[in-house]
């Protein structure tokens, strides 16, 4: 028995992702993870229809049956945040089209999954993920790592289900 | 010849929409308006599923070729401008997958090409757009004649093209 989980860091240059396969004896692996890039200079509505076509390929490889995804949050800078959204919401209609079980989390529960305490620093989450799965390199980029530790943590809530 | 023109108002309980043909001899009509309406207990990727399924619905009949949409602006509700900026990704990717044109377009800038000066009440712009489009009754709800003045605002574009 296992669950494939699929982390996502949204955003609308990058947007981290992460996909792991945790088992019902509570161990977990990373099957892939990384960064989906779209080019700065394209216009917005189009680098979203690029996002939602790589997250299909994601789909399609990997099967995941539920999401992790970081809860909006008010950011100092709201424009950057206003497009951040917008990416959420290609994201979790994508989630809705594939009837993934969507998990949202505050950026402080995906940190205390993987570090015990809200403040860690990124290198520290990157090197807990790195520990937690096994991996064998710091996984790059943040946002890859970040998507991974939203993964980590939706499976913590699986454990004591 | 003539333009079809598809302005919508994003929301995550109402989206409102407004269809309109322009004639290259700047007359123009309305085709359809109303509101897309989503229910408010449901979880919001669903909600996010079922707005993509009635604007391809609205996009089989009318095949519309301009996207009329306003910009997001930092609103005095940070929580609500996040979902109606997810809402509004949906929208974006809608037109991207359909080739439309997206033309964006401020609050002010929507309100100019229907009443001269930014500062219209809603009523005003629902009469104003009633009388440019030769409707029998005021455009109902307000985010469906929002929707119809954004199409009529991307039409003063393509009028001096």
């Amino acid at each position: 028995m296992s669950k494939i989980i699929l982390g996502i860091d949204p955003g609308i240059a990058d947007t981290g992702f992460g996909v792991i396969e945790f088992f019902s004896h509570s161990k977990m692996t990373s099957l892939d993870y990384g960064s989906i890039k779209t080019p700065a200079g394209q216009d917005l509505e189009k680098r979203l229809l690029q996002l939602s076509l790589e997250l299909e390929k994601i789909f399609k490889r990997y099967k995941p049956q539920i999401l992790a995804i970081e809860q909006l949050f008010f950011n100092k800078n709201i424009k950057t945040a206003l497009t951040v959204a917008q990416a959420r919401g290609v994201v979790m209609l994508f989630a809705a089209k594939h009837s993934l079980e969507v998990q949202s989390y505050t950026p402080l529960q995906i940190k205390q999954s993987v570090s015990c305490y809200g403040q860690a620093q990124k290198m520290q989450v990157q090197k807990m993920v790195k520990l937690i799965l096994g991996l064998k390199v710091l996984p790059k980029p943040d946002d890859a790592a970040d998507a991974l530790a939203a993964a980590i943590c939706a499976s913590s809530t699986l454990k004591f289900k």
